[in-house]
């Protein structure tokens, strides 16, 4: 790629995003899918603008990774342990059911290979948080019981979706499913998911004094983003995806980290000293936060975008039968899984839909998921096409649904903040 | 480059950049000077850690068109416009010299090939806005006469700096010498830098319009960096260097711009309604500028770090007399070339000297003369090797004898404030 060239697919890619994106948000449909549209329109699918090469699928990688870094920072550990079983027992049916149905639809009935078919289940589990989010302030429910749920188990699924991925990962990385190697990788990950966020933190601290004393601006976020990039670089090491050291960089320098630490500490030798060094000022975390948005705005997008450029509608054949049937099942295995999480919790009937239809959209993880399996070579390019149509099919339904159903059933419910 | 191992390497260069720039601060090194270090360090001189390659070829390339834009957000033609001839004559003779002088010598002298000669009297012309703008505040003389004329120096040099790269650019592009291609390039270059400033005006404007009315967070960084890499696109088409467009984006988006459009426009026809248009509010300017910086911070080193990295100081036979006859002259040049320009206006003795003085530091614009001379194959390794050594040396000492100037005779000049 010439370098002006370069420039130029950037620029395009930038202001293809927000346009669709903007647009998008206009009739209803989430920043995410105008962005993977984006793609589809300046790709091969469409236009053929826009090709992936090494540079932009470095790129796009770096916008992914910061991306979860944003949701790591946002994920507030002590709060989720403090909210109960509940999200705990939705999140975890919510990964189950989808997972279970999508493995099971796509290995019996559809006889996809053994590995995509793990690949399959584990990209319909992860429920989007920003979506669900999003979609519960703009109905004003967002501080109401099934809300607090929901959006707990919303963390909790991403986390478990980030760690089933990476389970997979290694498999598809050494091709067997031996019980010494799953040991082995489990041992890692549960070893970096304790570390990491310890050893970031120290760092942070280190971070924190240094950047008091810089003779430099910009010394922050320098050193931000250099842990982020080793950490996601540990990850790989460790047989990881890299975005999960985007994610637990994430949760060590987010403001709300610092509640853990000294409360585990708690009566252990040094606990004072240690406390001290372990809770740095809420300022900073909002500084961190604050200087990297402009990165993450930038970059993500591109990540999103190049999804949508990896798709070439072009190399389906629409008129087999079995792509609508593979989608059709994909789709219900996507509505159906998640609806089931919100019987797994004792509410009344209204609560539990209500929690079921919350819990369907899909998001960065699920495109995440499917986007390795395929470069991976895992999933076939007509599978990993309708993964990403179906991801963005039940991303862009439920909102509807959800509204629907307050507007028919809302007034019926607990309001916000009545008690239980 | 598999993705993981180009995290770790982008991380080493943004922690090894921070690291040396940190330390270099602390002993009076400008921070590009601990930068160009880190690369040498990081690069083929010394452990061999980073290799170019195409990916790092094009972030270090935007890093440089962002750094442009902000000094073209910096630039205030109309104050420039105001502050008399002065600061003009010492641009013009701060780039005349040099560049006749830095030509020659390496043309009869050195006898080195004829266009190369063109570029390296091209690298030693523009001063360094940036430390000379550091090195008079710590001294307490920015508000000086002489620092009012050297700071409107160092801006007009840059420009004109950027003028002769885009010229001999062209040539090289060409790789020839005639007169009607001259005169083209001159048309091309006269139009982008009257027309693009315009033209992004009117982009800027709908960027504000439809910021205000945005629904999606992050739209107004999206479109600035759009339109600097799509300005960079069009003045690589117009056969300028890509740096040429990130500037002019700048110079429209700066806060600046808007004095100049109503005053230009002053008693032309729709001279109101124009001037309304064209007077974006000053807190878009600032928030561009803010939201910019952290892109800039994290970019702009990396194009330092990989002008380190580019050298390969084994590959240089230190024992030849012609490297240590070739240093010396080109710094002798740099800096009396430099020097002699105070001298062309008309100020006591002292005054003169300090002018030149101060205008000696090069910097950014220099060092992106010699690189794109490099990859152009018009410098030779050994040429550019040596080339970008004297820019460090010529940065490194100026700021010391200035302040040793100013520590002797300081007490003799003319006050801030006081009138002349």
């Amino acid at each position: 790629m010439d370098i002006a060239h370069g420039f130029l697919i950037i620029a395009v890619i930038i202001l293809g995003a927000r346009l669709f994106a903007e647009l998008g948000v206009r009739i209803g449909i989430p920043t995410v899918i105008g962005e993977i549209l984006a793609g589809l329109v300046l790709g091969p699918s469409v236009l053929g603008f826009v090709e992936s090469n090494e540079t932009l699928q470095f790129i796009a990688e770096v916008g992914i990774v910061l991306l979860l870094f944003e949701v790591g920072m946002e994920t507030d550990l002590y709060r989720m342990a403090k909210t109960g079983f509940k999200p705990f027992i939705v999140a975890n049916a919510g990964v189950f059911f989808p997972f279970v149905l999508g493995y099971a639809v796509s290995y019996y009935l559809l006889h996809i290979p053994f590995l995509a078919s793990l690949f399959i289940g584990g990209t319909l589990t992860a429920t989007s948080i920003g979506i669900t989010v999003r979609v519960l302030t703009e109905l004003n429910r967002r501080q109401s019981h099934e809300a607090q749920i929901v959006i707990g188990a919303a963390v909790i699924d991403d986390v478990l979706g980030v760690l089933v991925l990476a389970f997979l990962y290694q498999f598809a990385q050494s091709g067997s499913l031996s019980l010494l190697a799953t040991a082995q990788v489990a041992l890692y990950i549960v070893l970096f998911m304790i570390l990491s966020p310890l050893l970031a933190k120290v760092v942070g601290f280190v971070i924190e004094h240094f950047d008091r004393h810089s003779a430099t601006p910009g010394l922050l976020l320098s050193l931000a983003l250099g842990l982020i990039l080793l950490m996601s670089y540990l990850a790989h090491l460790l047989g990881a995806p890299e975005i999960l050291g985007g994610f637990a960089a994430g949760l060590a320098m987010g403001q709300h980290f610092r509640f853990v630490i000294p409360q585990m500490m708690n009566g252990m030798p040094f606990h004072r000293h240690i406390t001290h060094v372990m809770t740095p000022s809420p300022v900073m975390a909002n500084r961190v936060a604050s200087q990297m948005e402009p990165l993450i705005h930038t970059f993500a997008p591109i990540f999103f975008v190049m999804v949508g450029v990896s798709i070439n509608l072009h190399a389906i054949n629409w008129a087999a039968p079995e792509v609508w049937l593979m989608g059709g099942l994909w789709v219900l295995v996507a509505i159906v899984g998640k609806f089931l999480s919100g019987f797994a919790v004792s509410e009344n009937r209204l609560t539990q839909m209500a929690i079921g239809l919350a819990m369907i959209p899909r998001g960065e993880v699920g495109l995440i998921f499917a986007q390795l399996g395929f470069a991976q070579h895992i999933l076939s390019p007509l599978v990993y096409a309708a993964l990403v149509l179906v991801i963005m099919l039940s991303t862009i339904f439920p909102p509807f649904m959800l509204k629907g159903f307050y507007a028919r059933y809302g007034n019926r419910m607990r309001s916000p903040g009545e008690p239980a």
